[in-house]
């Protein structure tokens, strides 16, 4: 052990002693370190100490742009040709009941960005965007990047999953930061995220940066110094990033669970659909508008983003998009060709009074349990299972009035969900004084931008 | 990755967590961790992690019990039967020049302390006892635990390498530590040395922890932390432990690089020798017979160890227990029976003035480079090759007084050993003002005392 990489005559341990006393690496070194990891030769346990060291250290802002570089390296990236019009994507640091990609794909591409969306599966309490696609019958999710490339161009937008060939070193340091308690690091989540963004060729990219007691980074200052991490990033190699920092003090929208939260997208795409999903949605959507150079304001955005609605645009878009990719276009229209659970409860009010608090985690975590998400990569998703919870932090609601429903496999999973509900949901003499605003604060390259809390500008 | 461990349910990631965020780990959990690292179920990546947390964390005084205790019960422990006088045993944190094991054993033996010294081979800039053991022709340091046994009970003394069956749990950690840049840590250095030494089946234990520029630790501060976590460690396992800090801002003794080295101590065990070796050895000595309850107060034990080396007993001991390793016991008598270098040079002066510095590192690595160290662990040793350097900081000298000689195995180590030298010793205008004391501070669990400096209370 400790030898030094014949290729690069860098001893490992010394750099690692470094980081450790709060030294910085140089460029060079990250490369170094990062080809050497993603090719098998720097052992795993040198990465995972040197990754402990970077927790408590931090990077500066020359190795943060030299490891998200090295990161990109190490595997192929997304090239489109001149004809293909602006590439934006989405990226949302994770959340409940956070079906937006869904929904914002389509409708994006049909305002004319182009949105090559790679997306990844559930983690911990929070659901991914690849899960629940999978829901749709016969959706497939693992295209090549060749075939994700042909199918922006043909159709405007493509969701898949993280190739082979797209940022190995980071698939590999991910699964390695995860098992040694070095996930949660401002600089290492921001190289991360964006060394798989930027691989996706894009000329822009809007960041849902989640706050509040369900979002990785609950507190609002760690929300914004990732923010203002990955903006830095994006500026650095050419990827205009803007950030809007949204709720996860509750879950967003009423559906949590794989095709619930599928049916509930669709039904924006729509024009119908809770509130707050909308809200959400559009700003990020005008957001993506904005950095493609599509509209000169965000008045004019929000047109086209609602006309892209209102005309139907958005969902056909999703239908062309779900039958390239092999599923069955029918399910934008008609829920009953996703999966259904086989048994429904209402959950009522168990008191008259004020709801005041609906817990993320507790609900994230409850679908977990149900069997709607894993606890390990090896477990198999059931996508039926989960809640549709209608009210909200600060709603008045009245005994025996139904505040949810749980679609459940059978009778013991109904039972881990009712368990859920009761944890999660909180009924008292008056409503929380301290909900975060839904769309709070936009972060660009200039600063930050308090907004009303619909996601317009205060 | 970061499945739970099926024998404990522990889930490592979360453990590692724990310890990141500066929350303790229970006995039971540290227990669990080192048994399932010895017996590879537990990965190199998750404890390299855990062991950086714990460098930035520490670890509280539950923890360091449990860790140490842990590496302990990894292995089989040396046990001795009630006829055998108490066994005592002396640590070095490590330095250059330091050959005082070489001396001590044979002397405390003498003195009627049973010994069995489980030593280490050379580590960066220092040397290691086996290393210099090994300069004797013959001689066998694999010996195995039954081995050891019988030959304390036969002749008092033994000086093996650690085997197999000896805290591998600790093999192992450190091993892994040394590659991973989590050496340094106080609790971890603790840990490990008094887990090798308590499985040595003791009754009293003495330290000497260098201080100054040399040393693994250079400031005081951190070796009296150190000494004061080992001493604790000791008391908490029944096996009582004093400690002296002694100076490493320059090299002990004369002799630097293995056979020049082993001829000194003996020259010791003969009544001869550099005075601040002989000061260091006899006040180790010293404590050793103290803590084996064989003198009632120091004086005692001082007139003890005295008569021990005038009267021959303690080279006679040696030379035992070189007879009884399989080496040959003239060489305590006749130096030109250890190997000899086949280039030799004086080094002079090339100023009048004081000598400013003779810096051990410098020195240590010189003797590696010259090929009296291991750079990796596959490396041969050269064990003819270093350095005399009669003098010390302070001395005055004229231009063109040599000042040392090198033992080299040809023109280009000898021009290494040259370099080493212009490098370590500095000549100026005026004396040092800030010499460590020879023998500073003694360490119990009752408190610190400072010294005169020879050894003796203040």
């Amino acid at each position: 052990m400790g030898e030094s990489d014949a290729a690069t005559g860098m001893l490992p341990a010394r750099l690692i002693a470094r980081k450790r006393d709060g030294g910085a690496l140089s460029a060079d070194e990250w490369r170094a370190l990062i080809s050497s990891y993603t090719r098998g030769a720097l052992p795993d346990y040198q990465m995972s100490a040197l990754m402990m060291a970077a927790y408590f250290r931090g990077l500066d802002a020359t190795e943060l742009g030299a490891l998200t570089g090295a990161l990109l390296a190490s595997g192929t990236r997304l090239t489109f040709g001149t004809e293909v019009p602006p590439r934006v994507d989405k990226h949302s640091t994770g959340g409940v009941g956070d079906k937006v990609s869904l929904a914002l794909a389509p409708l994006a591409a049909a305002c004319g960005v182009a949105v090559p969306m790679i997306s990844g599966r559930g983690l911990g309490h929070t659901g991914g965007t690849l899960d629940k696609l999978e829901a749709i019958p016969g959706f497939r999710t693992d295209l090549s990047l060749d075939e994700a490339r042909r199918q922006v161009e043909r159709i405007g937008c493509v969701m898949l999953g993280q190739t082979d060939d797209l940022v190995p070193g980071d698939r590999k340091l991910y699964a390695l930061r995860d098992a040694t308690a070095t996930v949660e690091s401002i600089p290492l989540i921001a190289a991360s995220i964006m060394s798989k963004k930027l691989a996706e060729g894009l000329n822009g990219l809007v960041l849902d940066v989640k706050v509040g007691s369900g979002a990785f980074l609950p507190e609002r200052e760690r929300g914004l110094e990732l923010a203002r991490t990955m903006i830095e990033l994006g500026a650095e190699h050419g990827c205009p990033t803007v950030a809007l920092l949204t709720a996860m003090d509750r879950p967003l929208g009423y559906a949590c669970g794989n095709a619930l939260e599928t049916e509930e997208a669709f039904l924006l795409l729509r024009n119908e659909g809770p509130a707050d999903l909308r809200a959400v949605t559009l700003a990020l959507a005008d957001e993506m508008v904005l950095v493609a150079g599509l509209a000169g304001d965000r008045a004019e955005a929000r047109r086209r983003v609602e006309a892209a609605l209102g005309s139907g645009d958005a969902a056909a878009r999703c239908r062309g998009m779900i039958e390239a990719q092999g599923g069955n276009p029918g399910v934008v229209d008609d829920p009953a060709a996703l999966p259904q659970a086989p048994v429904c409860e209402p959950w009522v009010a168990s008191a008259d009074g004020y709801v005041t608090r609906v817990e993320p985690r507790a609900i994230g975590w409850g679908v977990v349990a149900m069997g709607g998400g894993r606890r390990t990569m090896a477990d198999a998703v059931d996508p039926a299972v989960g809640f549709t919870i209608t009210i909200k932090p600060g709603d008045r609601v009245a005994r025996g009035q139904p505040l949810a429903s749980i679609y459940a496999r059978d009778a013991r999973t109904l039972e881990i969900g009712r368990r859920a509900l009761e944890e999660a949901i909180g009924i008292g003499d008056a409503a929380p004084r301290d909900v975060l605003p839904l769309v709070g604060w936009r972060v660009t390259a200039k600063g930050v931008e308090e907004l009303r809390g619909d996601g317009a500008a205060g």
